[in-house]
């Protein structure tokens, strides 16, 4: 079933990786279907990697880390427009549905086919949709044509050199001339500029722009505007317009970033996205209905970075773990060779909870998109209820995976030793790649005080006994429960466990800001001093939502599959929760009376899942379903031909393509021959 | 103090941060001297500063992130033997002291020449102290003469492709051939490539290559060989030699790593380095008296690096923290403007954690220096009773340094959002560099295992009744102990803790690993199935040793400087130690009778070490002292004025040197226009 990811079909199987294969109790291929979302789903992802991935032109002879700045751009532009091309075909064919656009944009194939990152991204994910989302039916009549046909290429340009999560404090305006009717923006200091836009460098002609509206002399909050960037034909910027490319990265490397100063740009009337507010000719605001809108885009995209994450920790676990079932080092017993790196039980520890938090994470990204679904439909018709908690906890598990999984996919390269430093392990394209998921789409901690300051309001309404919405019930029953007893080291009462800390962390964090407030601080001021104590509450609910999730999710899925593949579910998610649980050990221990005796019985159990799980760690990678073009990793190919695949990428080096390089003659020789 | 710091004279300092420089309680200038190591080394530090920095030739107009790997490598090959130049000229001033050398190729001087390495720092750490440590003296007069005028230039060729840490499974051979008084040097297998020296690539032409040594048919054991690479007039690889540069890495990009394979290549017996061990002409071989040298060498390097990483938090937290006074974002009270991101608590415990390591590890590695160099001149003598210890001790202290240090450059760099993630930052190269420490030089946990091997021998001892030597002396008071009372929050009671959870983690594993036993496993299966209660008692013992020593170093230093600084250093102490239990608060639980409250207790004090700590936050990273070109950031330059720099460093982007780059013509207009 894995044929087609074989890259050098001449190369057998590692022996010490076919072992694995043959030796698992399950088969990879029911899981990789469950993986890809069912069996139909499942047939699309390898029409459509065949489709791309066969395509020579889509494949770089030179690695991308061996280019400057300046080729991997270009490069990335070369590629972007055969990718247009192949979905404008696509478009045209009627195939183009959102799981394509996201599997080629943002996805695992858009990452073996542009693993810096695609200058055209922005157009497809931001520019298209907010046209579609603000635009009023004529702005969406005379823009979407040119857009979806990339006759014109867009971007979407909010965060400044000096203000990114704060919006109201932009500076970019935009001031109504209604003698001309046209708005004028303007970037009024250099930390107004525009500064991160995907494709906005040297890439995209046309940009939303938000800034400040000011109409009549008065400030109207923010509006979104369509403003022409580049002439059409010869690309050169407009009047008025400053702008370039940001500067180098440590990942996503080829999204040409860019930076835009405006100055008088002027831009008809008609050119401000009027769907929910609207500037009428003499300049009379009208105001939104609501600004819940937005809410609905920022949910949407949080929900699927937590897939994203997934995906990340698939791909780093699948490298580190083939790679440490065929690398020998370091015998257990001195009178044996050297085992299989994987049999170091210290490895095991590295690699495996990766594998779990990837099947946890994917698990739970699913079923937060669910409920996504289910309460923007519930928005649609007017019931905006669960908005807040659905907000809160899409900020807590975009912090909480985004962050376990640059930590996973460095525990991955560091576990390959000197080898994941190297580029063509994959591990720093992919950590760039992950890390950034931390910063951008709200910054982390924003994220977790955000969550926290939900959970805080929350307790008050429990303490004064009111009821709580679904995912913070919890907190409810722990305010009853007082004490946790009967931890019998059962999942369930792990999960159960986990609520009651979370609860407990909310309570700290509840009282302190009340014990500060009584000591005369403001109630901002007070969450301030207690910041600390709030992200850890946030933290801790977004880890018993997981818990709580992995236990249900995984449960439901080991329910109707093979019992084969049940049974290695189940060590899956045990793994998970004995892991998660010694992860926050501190926490546990100082809310609910739990002995020496009970932590080492927890390590122990930790030690067994390791154990169990081992014999099935590749197969369970393999079931990840990840192309080699995917992993582009020398370290982790499906044939784990690990030594030849590193030399091989030696050959690419541009370096050793002459055996003397002109530096010896330029520099080294004068310097060695000075003295003599 | 800090006047030649800045870069652009121009521009005024940040009124932010002036403010911040105003109001700080103490003189940075007087801890400055005290980190250079007093008014001497201080003077002979700003000395080669001068000397290095302010050569334009040594400065680089487009910053290395824009090149492509092979300009990297020419530019860092043309800078190299500039430097190499100038070592020339005050080596026959004899101006070229240990400290020099380490300044200019491991220290943070170094970094500002070479930020991405110096392909000739082998040739001088390795190549020329192995010939000096393990050579005749004849053949230290044949070689060192030619090393030290860098007529020749060499590198260190032992880990392998296959073959790291575990030195027995090196696969390079050399045969000895009486015939012709030669030995025969082979890497008969792929894995058998040496790999990973620096300036192996393209830049020696020598190299000490180490092998397993065959005479009269015998294994005899590893022995170096000093083996020529390339023709010293043409630079061509010699006969049999495969040779060439390893590829990209995550970091130390400009190192040259290379890879070396050996087939027949012939060297004279008198290649061999024959100071330890001995082959005659006949074939004899003459074993080596000892082989404690060898590790004499690793605890130096091991040593060293634990000072490395406090210069690479010095750094991050400097950047972090005068970016932190600059940036304003998220109103903490709505009415009032954007505060200083650094007034948000949750920045602060990003930060200030960070300024405290720095400057405990900084006294720790100062300490254990010291402590090296006494024991190794009682190993000189004979006496090797402390050798253990000290190989124990220093092989946690790396893995804990360093993990510590990558970790915390990356909360530096998240903390300053997006601009963390672009390369003007500096942050991607310092993290690159300082990730590297948790691989070489013995991998981390390679090296906890090692600490906890001897951990749970001493254990034993201890049991037995023995007297134990000073590092680990508190297991034995732990033991006697069998609880822990009076935990009053107290320094010294957190130290105690420490050191009585630290025993606690030992007996753990000692207690697991003999129930294995009693199991029926054998020791070396008992001990890897326990690996993780390993590597955790071991990570707990140097946390103990670095909280001991974070005590007595920094009491120390406050009782002899002035009352200001002595109080600035005395938070310091306070908040190191806070904030190092509270991040094993479950290992002290678990072993303490601790409750809620005093777990609360110590959230409430690292809030205030915070707190008290804020006001001095810039004042101590100034006094780091650490010039504009060794820190190379846009975020953390002296002056601060970040937005300016950064908005500079777009200027030095050659994508930026022209309006409308060549993709446009070749690519995107012909895609844009294919539907017109």
């Amino acid at each position: 079933s894995n044929s087609n990811n074989k890259k050098m079909p001449a190369l057998e199987v590692n022996p010490d990786l076919q072992k694995e294969r043959n030796t698992a109790t399950f088969d990879p291929q029911e899981f990789s279907v469950y993986w890809a979302g069912g069996q139909e789903k499942y047939k699309a992802k390898k029409t459509l990697e065949e489709l791309f991935l066969d395509d020579p032109a889509l494949k770089d002879d030179l690695p991308t880390s061996y280019m400057s700045h300046k080729e991997l751009y270009e490069n990335s532009v070369r590629k972007s427009c055969l990718i247009g091309q192949k979905i404008r075909k696509l478009r045209a064919d009627g195939e183009d549905g959102v799981d394509t656009y996201n599997a080629l944009l943002g996805g695992s194939l858009g990452a073996a086919l542009l693993k810096e990152g695609n200058p055209l991204s922005l157009h497809y994910v931001m520019f298209v949709p907010t046209i579609m989302g603000q635009g009023t039916t004529e702005q969406q009549v005379e823009w979407l044509p040119k857009a979806w046909d990339c006759e014109i290429i867009g971007t979407y340009a909010q965060t400044e050199l000096g203000h990114g999560t704060f919006l109201r404090g932009l500076e970019t305006r935009a001031d109504y001339d209604a003698s001309t009717q046209e708005f004028v923006i303007n970037t009024p200091t250099r930390t107004a500029y525009k500064w991160w836009p995907g494709g906005l460098g040297h890439t995209a002609n046309y940009a939303v722009v938000v800034a400040q509206l000011y109409t009549k002399g008065e400030f109207r909050g923010l509006a979104p505007f369509i403003v022409q960037l580049r002439d059409l034909d010869n690309h050169q910027p407009m009047q008025g317009i400053d702008i370039g490319d940001i500067g180098t990265k440590l990942g996503m490397k080829g999204v040409n970033n860019g930076y835009l100063g405006l100055k008088n740009v002027r831009v008809p009337l008609n050119h401000m996205l009027m769907k929910n507010q609207q500037v009428l000719p003499d300049g009379t605001y009208v105001a939104p209905k609501n600004s819940v809108l937005t809410y609905g885009t920022m949910m949407f995209v949080r929900c699927a970075l937590i897939r994203d994450t997934a995906q990340s920790l698939a791909k780093s676990s699948t490298i580190a773990t083939r790679y440490s079932a065929v690398r020998r080092q370091s015998p257990i017993d001195p009178n044996q060779p050297e085992p299989q790196i994987m049999d170091h039980t210290t490895q095991q520890l590295k690699l495996f909870p990766q594998i779990a938090k990837a099947i946890v994470f994917k698990t739970t990204g699913d079923g937060v998109w669910n409920m996504y679904n289910v309460i923007s439909g519930e928005i649609e018709q007017g019931n905006l209820d669960r908005l807040p908690e659905m907000h809160a906890l899409s900020c807590c598990l975009k912090a909480i995976c985004s962050t376990d999984a640059a930590a996973g996919v460095e525990t991955c390269r560091l576990s390959c030793g000197g080898h994941g430093f190297m580029d063509c392990s994959n591990f720093p394209t992919i950590y760039g790649m992950t890390t950034a998921v931390c910063t951008y789409e709200g910054e982390n901690t924003v994220m977790l005080l955000q969550t926290a300051r939900y959970l805080v309001k929350v307790y008050g309404q429990a303490l004064n006994g009111e009821q709580l919405v679904p995912t913070v019930a919890y907190i409810n029953e722990a305010i009853k429960l007082k004490e946790f007893v009967n931890f019998d080291g059962s999942l369930e009462s792990i999960v159960k466990a986990f609520q009651f800390v979370a609860a407990n962390k909310v309570r700290v964090a509840y009282e302190q800001i009340e014990l500060r407030r009584r000591q005369g601080h403001g109630t901002e001021v007070s969450a301030n001093l207690c910041g600390p104590l709030l992200t850890a509450a946030a933290d801790l609910h977004g880890r018993a939502f997981l818990a709580q999730s992995a236990y249900k999710e995984l449960t439901e899925v080991a329910s109707h599959v093979s019992p084969a593949l049940a049974d290695v579910l189940k060590v899956v998610l045990e793994l998970y929760l004995v892991d998660a649980c010694l992860n926050r050990i501190g926490d546990f221990l100082r809310f609910i009376e739990l002995t020496d005796r009970d932590v080492t019985n927890l390590e122990i159990r930790l030690e067994s899942c390791l154990n169990r799980l081992r014999p099935n760690a590749v197969a369970l990678v393999d079931s990840f379903d990840l192309h080699d073009r995917v992993l582009d990793s020398a370290l982790g190919a499906y044939d784990g031909n690990v030594y030849e695949r590193i030399f091989e990428s030696t050959k690419k080096n541009p370096l050793n393509k002459e055996p003397v390089n002109a530096a010896f003659h330029k520099y080294l020789k004068p310097f060695m021959k000075a003295n003599l």
